[in-house]
This record gives structure tokens, C-alpha cells and sequence, in this order.
């Protein structure tokens, strides 16, 4: 049997990555690698309770199709949560995804052509590059400093790529590297995509999850144009589990995430959206949110004190304000999934950076995650972690 | 703003029939439109003893992120649920999805390249043209007749289509015909595709609502190559608002799936899926599914002999053993979204014929469903559809 694929399933390989994340699902395996959050943290007596109620009060429309937009009552709350990022929307603005990997998915479909191009922070979100490349893109990695993407390069880069599609960023606690962007670069990317004419997909996992500070506008608080296309998502706030996500957008670019989520898979689950919505009318998500930040700011303290007390100086990282994950950078020639097998063996695990680089190169660092350990296993992860660290590169 | 967005979404745009469905969500509609299950049968009561158990014996679990592939324990279900249409399945075979629609939509996603030809039925579903249609594929309509595609056209289609790269069928009660293939029809089938080395596409929906005779072996259940690729839901048999289908194929094929699925949207809801499990630990799906038949025989039986005794003779419709649709044939010449315009303002509801034909034409049938609407409505609705007729036909 030769059974002929699309082209873009020779894009779609089985990653080296993958395979070794398996590993890590090892039960006494100490894994920095997913972006889980807290499973302690999950609201689980709060969901009894809703569950109950949503099938009491409307279990049939709960079990039933419903449109492929989204249950009314969510959008409109989603819609009012959007001015913790300075937007104002409406709930006609917002489409509820399966989870915000599916607006990825999206995004790729409703912008991109084979051999159109991407521009992206370099690094970039691993899940992101991989739901584009199924739509045979390029990637033009556009180089960040600490206040996120460097202007002058992406000027440099869009005047040279013609076929640039679509500008896709992470500017709050950017995975994978935790930086967040100064406000001068959000307000000047929007002026270079006005520019060039080209959408921003504004991907917002995290960044109800600052720890310090106030949360800045996001990119799209500044857009006149309606050219930026935001991403959201409850995995980080809420849990993951139900696959809640949403597309916030102007109604000519949410009518074609609308199209193709109506052909992808309908709609998102009913009984899932209508115990979401229970939930904020029952209980405080704000209040819930300020838990996971208490838990994670102390992961994240003491993950970042053990990995500066104990790893080689030529060791670098991140002190991100917020969201999951910190950066780690080691000497030139280090190859970090080499470093990672070695890791393997000790029980501990994180995730290579190389594969944040849809072009290749980079193999010299790696994300670590502080949100899903508990803190007895983040002190002795990064202390194994210390011992490769230093019989690679001394002290 | 001139944003530009990819080729196929020309060919996704906002369709005349949905909007004309809109219309039949007025609350005193009465609409034969949609595929909607009856909601009244879902097990409300039972879900809510299921919900409250895996959230006390799992919650954590079942609110965290799981794996692509999908929760083992009801891969393992489905995978010995495959025994009723003849598949010796594993649960390794098993990739659980959102809703069989996805599974269509990963199809196109997997196979097609712009200017492949997706070989159909004719009819064929809706949802699965639009699905494929965003992979810019074009289609080939074989002829049926009443068992089924007829394999002298489809081996002539073959013939001169150098570009068919799959072969979609709906073996039991056909979408929208209600028709069912005869054995015969299947095994032949399956001789093609393995003489042109084509997958053959099995959606199987509605296959386990058979009101008479026994349930017949699927396509898959002959394919001792594994070229078949057979998509099944719990829609039909236990709710849709949960979202759950699930895809069956040999490893070479589902690992396709796989990945295409963690770029997609990571996985199913890990909730709805250990939910469902549980739901078929407690409870006899198979008793369920006994009582849903009954009412729906009963509702097929009314529509049926009604539409028999007021229709006017020249309309012709179909007999179906089972699942939730009947095909409505009108002399040449009308319209059926005309005639939907009239039946709109009368109150009553139907899908237009010429959307499941891919190439057009065929504006002459349309599609009735029986599954939703109670028993009054089917008889109100059914009177007042051949007054529209019988002003368009004479009697």
C-alpha cells in the first residue's frame, strides 16, 4: 500500500522531542518540562457543584448542539474580562476554541498559503510553530531583547520578505522564554504591521499570571485598525481539562475563524461552556487566580534562588514576572538535548530549546517550568539539574 | 486594511442554507433542518451521578491536560464497541476526537493538496464537503441507488481521475438519503480502492440506530489491508454536546491523525472523556441506545406515513432502516430553497437538497429529519410542508 499524503505531512514527523517528553512521564521522574499548571489548585469542589447545577437547571441544552460561536452568556463574561488587557470588546468579538491551540490552528488555515512566511519572536512558542508548519509556511525569526521583539530588525526583515503573512507574538511572560514587552514595542509593532498591511495574532496565555506589577495593555488595546487577533485561553486559570479557549477579534477576522470552526469541529463543547459560565456567576475567578499567583510566585522564587545558588556561573536565566517558565542559556557549543539525556538519567527533566527555533540552530538552551512541581521537588530537581550542569561545564 | 488570507477561504464563505437555518431557530418553528438528537432522551440524570463521581474519585485528574492519543480506558471501550460493525479493534487503533466532525476535517487536512479529487457519493454530507473543501480539493459525484454507489460509475470516475485521493462513503443510513449499502457494495468497494491504492473514508454515525434487521458488517470490517479509516461519534447513541467521536484506522494511518491532532488542538476535553468512561462503566449504553431507537422508529414511522398520505404523488421519498434522515425527491424543475422560503413562513423547516451536492445542481430534494422533533410537531409539520407542496405540485 502507497497511499499518497498532502504535502504538509512531510512537515509533520513525530518529533525527537516528543519521544523524549514521554520519559519524563516516568512516575519519580521530577519534570520541568510540560506547561502544566497546579493540579492542587484545580477549583475540584467548586466543579461538583456547578456540574450538578448545569444539569439540573438545563442538562438537556447542556447535551445538545449549540452554535458553532458559543454559548452567549460565556461570551459576554469573556467579553467584560477582556479590560483586564485594556479591551474593550463585545460578545459578538469573541469565539469560544477548543483551547487556544485550536485558535493556532486556526490562524494557519485562514492566513496561510504554501510558502507564505510567519514572522515570529526568536524564540517562539513550540505549539504555535507546529500548528503553522501544517500549513506549509516559512518562518522569519525576528531576534528579542528584554523588552520583547527588536523593531529595527523587524523592519529590516518585512522589507525583504514579500510574502510575510502574518506577525505572530507572545508579549506577556513569552513562552518560552518569560519576557514580557515594553509598551514603546507593542504600540510601534502595531504601527509596522499598519505599515505593511499585515494581521498580528497576539497570543495571551498567560498573562493574568503577574506576580509583580500591573498588567500592561495588550497589543490589541491599542488597535484601531482592528488588525490584531487575540488569543485566550482558562487552561492557566481555570484547568486545562474542559479545553477552553477563545478568539477575541473584529467581526471581518472573527467571521473567518467562525467559517473554519464550523468545518474544523462545529463547536466547542456545550456542557463545557455552560459549566464554565456557572462557575464565574457562582464563584470569584479573579480571587482563584490570586491563589495560583501566591503558589506559583513562591515555585518561581525558589526555583530561580536554587538554580542561582547552584548552577555554573556561565549558567544564564530569566527573572519573568509572571506566567510559567524561565529561559536558560549556556555557553556557545553546549547541545541542550544532549544535556537532556544525561538529565534524563537523574531523574529530571526540561525541554530543549532548539525546538523553539522554527529555523533550526539554538541547541544551547532549554525552558524549565515552575508551575506544576510542588516545591520539595523544585529545590531537588534544579539541584540534580546543578550536577549535569557542572560536570558539563565545571563550576 | 487589506489583510490577505489564504486561497481557501474563498470557497468558505458564509453559506445561503445557513443563514435560511438561522431562521428555524424561532421558537415556533417546527424543524425537520437540523441532525439534532432528541434531547429529551439524554441521561441527564445519570450524568449527574457520573459527573459528581469522577470529579470525587479523579478530579484532578480529569480537570489536567492528557494525552493526544486519549484516555486509554475508553480507547479500550471503543475499541471492543468496533466488534458491532465487525472490526477487531485495540484501543491502540483508537484516536478519540472532537466530535467525528474533526475527524473529517484531519482527513482533509491529512490527504488533500489544492486540485486533489475527493471521491463522494451523490449525495453526500454536508459537513464532510465543507470540511474537505478547505483543503481547496475538488470532488467527483459517483451515482447511487438504493444499495448504495454504484461501482461501475465510481471504476469509470477512477479511470480518468489520476488526482482521487480518497474515496468518502457513508455505508449506513446514508447523510442525507438515509440509505444503506448492501454487503455486496461494500466488499466491492473495497476492491477498488485497493486496486487504485486509495483510504477509504467509513463515516459511521448513525450505524447502531437500526430500527430493523441486524446491523451489517462496515467496509472496515472486510479491509484486510488497512486502507479503511472509519470515523464513529457518541453523538447520536449518547449526546453531542460532549464532543466525542473517536477515529479507528491501522497504525500507519491513525499515527497521521495523531499528529495532526496534538497541532490541532492537543486533545479531547480529558473531562468529557473520563466522563463518558464512566458513564459506560455504570451504565448499559446499549439499553440506552434501545430506547433512543424505539423513539425514533416511532417518529420515522409517523413522518413517513404521514408525508405518505398528504404528500402529493409525484414526491418521492426514502424508506430508511434507521438512523435520522429522509430524502425528499420533487419532480425536475423545483426548487427546494424556494420552496424553503414558503415552508419557512408556514413555520416549518427542511435542508434544501443542492448543498450535499458538491458540484451543484440537483435543486429538486431536500432533507427531513425525525429524530428531534415530538411526535405532534412531526404530524403539524408534515401537513403543513405538503400544503406548501400541494400549492406548488397541485396533488
Amino acid at each position: 500500500m502507497a497511499i499518497k499524503y498532502a504535502n504538509r505531512m512531510e512537515r509533520m514527523k513525530a518529533s525527537e522531542i516528543r519521544e523524549i517528553l514521554k520519559l519524563t512521564l516516568q512516575p519519580d521522574m521530577i519534570s520541568f518540562a510540560g506547561g502544566l499548571p497546579a493540579p492542587e489548585l484545580f477549583p475540584v469542589e467548586e466543579m461538583k457543584k456547578v456540574a450538578v447545577e448545569v444539569l439540573e437547571e438545563s442538562g438537556e441544552k447542556a447535551l445538545q448542539y449549540s452554535t458553532t460561536e458559543g454559548f452567549l452568556p460565556l461570551r459576554e463574561k469573556i467579553a467584560q474580562r477582556m479590560n483586564k488587557f485594556n479591551i474593550n470588546a463585545k460578545a459578538e468579538d469573541i469565539l469560544i476554541t477548543s483551547g487556544s491551540q485550536q485558535g493556532l490552528d486556526f490562524t494557519g488555515k485562514i492566513f496561510l498559503n504554501p510558502g507564505d512566511v510567519v514572522i515570529c519572536e526568536s524564540p517562539s512558542y513550540l505549539g504555535a510553530i507546529n500548528a503553522f508548519k501544517a500549513y506549509e509556511c516559512k518562518f522569519a525569526e525576528v531576534p528579542t531583547d528584554d523588552e520583547g521583539m527588536i523593531m529595527e530588525d523587524l523592519e529590516k526583515i518585512l522589507e525583504k520578505t514579500p510574502r510575510a503573512r502574518l506577525i505572530y507574538v507572545i508579549p506577556d511572560f513569552q513562552n518560552p522564554t518569560g519576557k514580557t514587552w515594553s509598551i514603546e514595542r507593542r504600540k510601534k509593532l502595531l504601527e509596522i504591521a499598519s505599515k505593511y498591511d499585515l494581521p498580528i495574532i497576539e497570543d495571551n496565555p498567560y498573562g493574568e499570571l503577574r506576580f509583580e506589577g500591573e498588567i500592561p495593555p495588550s497589543v490589541k488595546a491599542f488597535d484601531t485598525e482592528g488588525r490584531v487577533v487575540f488569543l485566550g485561553t482558562f487552561s492557566k486559570t481555570f484547568c486545562p481539562g474542559l479545553r477552553l479557549g477563545w478568539v477575541c477579534a473584529s467581526k471581518e477576522l472573527l467571521e473567518k475563524y467562525i467559517f473554519v470552526k464550523q468545518s474544523a469541529d462545529l463547536q466547542t463543547s456545550t456542557i463545557a461552556q455552560i459549566e464554565l459560565n456557572k462557575f464565574l456567576e457562582l464563584y470569584d475567578l479573579d480571587k482563584h487566580v490570586e491563589e495560583i499567583k501566591k503558589t506559583y510566585r513562591k515555585r518561581r522564587d525558589l526555583m530561580l534562588n536554587t538554580m542561582k545558588d547552584n548552577f555554573p556561573k556561565k549558567v544564564k536565566f530569566t527573572y519573568p514576572e509572571g506566567g510559567l517558565f524561565t529561559w536558560v542559556e549556556l555557553p556557545d557549543g553546549i547541545d541542550a538535548k544532549e544535556l537532556m539525556k544525561k538529565a534524563i538519567e537523574k531523574k529530571v527533566a526540561f525541554v530543549p530549546g532548539g525546538s523553539f527555533f522554527p529555523n533550526g540552530g539554538h541547541e544551547n538552551a532549554f525552558r524549565m517550568n515552575y508551575s506544576n512541581m510542588p516545591e520539595d521537588k523544585i529545590v531537588e530537581g534544579v539541584k540534580r539539574l546543578a550536577e549535569v550542569l557542572k560536570e558539563e561545564l565545571g563550576k
